[in-house]
């Protein structure tokens, strides 16, 4: 077998132009599991010194809890800190009581402010405490003052490392600070910025100019000539969700983040931003699935635990619908076929409403649709569930005339399936709605009130017609 | 009321710092309805004109098409190309019908080539030639190239707009280059840019260079000692959504896309990657909820087609599950309590699972479910299964004794609830794994499958189990 080391380093334009050559390499992880079991963590380091952090962070992700332990013990020397800011929090929890406070508090003093601040503010807060207290009074304090921003808000994602110059410089005069401030002490500026703010003597932002233009200006040009005033100001407490929306409107790379009294306190990046958004949707979809978390990573108990307060709720909603066909037991004991038939209306109903759902609260995430157009959405889907009410009701109609040699009872769930996927397209937008207003996320709740609702019609209004038309 | 337009520039700290002040103001949609309602379109305009153009697009998606026509009608001399690269599919096939092919191409050749690509790539072929044909022959050609790659690869996405310099020279040449072209003439550069790209000879990567660093040196280091020469070199021809892995694993802001030779044919820039991330996403949860496409925006009758054909695939569920209620007819009869219990089973089958499918698709879409893996998350997921289903079997056994005073019939739905908790964690990881491995999106087809099987399984399980021990 090829060493597996060597192999992801030979990237050459012929792999390159064959396809995916990123993403993780199998091989990669198959050789430190080996080196793990035959008891050669010195090995198994060296299988991901080359790797980029993101890919050591994965690589953690992926290994069982032992495995893991063994690898964090071999990379203890020189653990990366860049590996804690991209890994998943439940691992990260794990990795950060196994490291211990001293190194931990040694790695994240090494990370931009705003990746520390992400690696730290998760924690419990006495470890949160003993963490901070094991750090250089420097950076604990940028830290400190970000955490003293709310949960998700711009504060935490910003960084305080930022380029700023004053109003009345030229081109030449920032350029030569910028050759300065690297000549004497990387730590002034940023690793990597794309705009550099031009501020007031208050300290307040007049401007943003990028580097692209800066650079394609002559020496003697004010910068304030240059500039950019029309800013995407943020404020230190906006929501994160806010600041994703802004960013992806209007194409931003960075922005000023500025506190309550206007005055630049740090900037935000796009590659935080994107972070942004992946979770944000990653919010979305796993509550609507009825998933609290991303357990992926947690084990068994957890996830049980938490999936369990999901299940609870939907056992009250098919008891509630079970209590409905209850209504109708002496109806379902005339004639069995009701009970065949029941799960059908029911079912298309549910499926109806989740396909309205789903458009109406990707709508309310992306502020596609809001009070101003509610009206005629609500009114399209109705439509829409009419349209198709009227196909399914046909469809179904004759299923159920030909299996039971019965007209009328093709009649009967013809319109139940007519009135309930009505009913789900006028639930499957106005519930979101509701939901929203009630200043709740409506990927959380919409889905169970809507097949609770979808079940109870589709139930009552079956058998409800059956017993007053079949019997 | 005070004019809104006037409202939407007076954005100073004192209204930054109270919170969200981006988005869109009801009071511009409400304002321009009154303006083309009242026979006022100049007016109309002018209030329109000083926004951005991501929000002038948002303002024409929300209002109904023939408040759009008029706005359209009434911005036509100036158009300007930028909203028709934010417009939702629909809608801009709508507005670059009633513009024109004239004023269409000359809007597209206005913009970078990877937007200018992005409005055009979803026309019909003959339409599309129209537009190409009236453009100018060079802003044809770049797009003409990318239109060449297959869809939703990053040869469609890159533009062609790109700053590049041959190794041999200095900082101080670089910088002194991009001077004399924003002297000569605006369009050599693009509009702005991240990194400048170093090539060999053969038009080949040799390294890529981040503005910050450039600005940090001086003037006599050869940009050959300033370069990452580690570059995130992206295939042409690889999918946009490899793509949008890499820039989030590796938070790059811009990288180097390279032809079939390895020659450098373009850059892809952060702000495209972060509309990608958000297509796809958008994509999955649409696809989770049984929508083929974002129909917020189409007419009645077109959501009506596109949502029929899932409604098909799961009234054929449907009915596969009402013939196995119907193999128990005979049970039911001789006692309904069955009749009105089994949808409990099944709901909480369907609920379970989803939780199950949701974590399991969405781990494979960011690459942390694997082969490698896969057999260690459903042995978790069948214990969780197996957890919550004891715990339901206890609450819904004890919820059926009391309900109809039979510690048998408790005994059964506990029995069937624990069976078809364990089958869903079952289902809910393998089917997500099959599906992609032939191939398939497992957005698409795991929710259907998933609840045909916690379905059937849940009836039969207990009306089977109920005739068994019951009767």
């Amino acid at each position: 077998m090829a060493d597996p080391a060597d192999r992801t380093e030979a990237r050459g334009f012929a792999e390159a132009a064959e396809g995916p050559v990123y993403g993780f390499d199998p091989v990669v992880v198959e050789a430190v599991i080996q080196s793990l079991v035959a008891g050669d963590p010195a090995r198994a380091r060296q299988h991901v010194a080359d790797l980029h952090p993101a890919d050591v962070a994965d690589l953690l992700e992926w290994l069982s809890a032992d495995e893991r332990r063994g690898l964090v013990e071999a990379m203890r020397q020189d653990f990366d800190p860049e590996v804690l800011s991209e890994l998943d929090d439940t691992v990260r929890e794990e990795i950060i009581a196994q490291l211990g406070v001293q190194s931990v508090a040694a790695a994240v003093a090494e990370l931009d402010s705003d990746d520390a601040v992400d690696v730290i503010e998760e924690l419990e807060e006495p470890e949160q405490r003993e963490i901070l207290d094991a750090m250089p009074a420097g950076d604990r304090t940028l830290i400190e003052e970000s955490l003293a921003y709310p949960d998700d808000s711009a504060g935490r994602l910003m960084q305080h490392e930022l380029v700023t110059v004053p109003t009345f410089w030229t081109v030449g005069e920032t350029i030569d600070y910028m050759r300065q401030s690297a000549d004497l002490d990387q730590e002034v500026l940023p690793e990597v910025f794309y705009d550099i703010f031009v501020v007031d003597p208050m300290h307040r932002p007049a401007g943003t100019l990028s580097l692209s233009r800066l650079l394609r200006t002559r020496r003697p040009v004010p910068v304030s000539d240059l500039m950019e005033t029309e800013m995407n100001l943020i404020p230190a407490v906006m929501d994160q969700e806010e600041v994703a929306f802004l960013f992806r409107q209007r194409d931003l790379v960075s922005a000023p983040v500025v506190d309550d009294g206007g005055r630049l306190v740090g900037a935000i990046t796009i590659d935080d931003v994107v972070d942004v958004i992946h979770e944000e949707h990653e919010e979305d979809i796993m509550r609507l699935g009825g998933v609290r978390e991303d357990d992926l990573y947690s084990a068994a108990v957890d996830t049980t635990r938490r999936r369990f307060a999901w299940l609870l709720v939907n056992l009250v909603t098919a008891i509630t619908a079970s209590l409905v066909i209850g209504l109708f037991e002496a109806t379902i004991e005339q004639m069995v076929a009701l009970a065949v038939l029941m799960p059908i209306v029911a079912s298309m109903g549910g499926n109806a409403g989740t396909q309205t759902m789903t458009v109406a609260v990707r709508a309310l995430a992306t502020k596609e649709l809001t009070p101003t157009n509610a009206l005629r959405v609500v009114g399209k889907e109705l439509l829409v569930g009419g349209f198709n009410g009227v196909l399914f009701a046909g469809l179904t109609g004759l299923v159920a005339w030909a299996w039971f040699a019965s007209p009328a009872l093709g009649i009967v769930i013809a319109l139940a399936m007519i009135i309930n996927l009505v009913v789900a397209g006028l639930a499957g937008t106005t519930i979101p709605l509701m939901v929203e207003r009630a200043g709740v996320d409506p990927a959380i709740a919409s889905g169970v009130v809507l097949t609770a609702i979808t079940d109870v019609v589709g139930f009552f209004v079956f058998l409800g017609l059956g017993a007053w038309l079949l019997l």
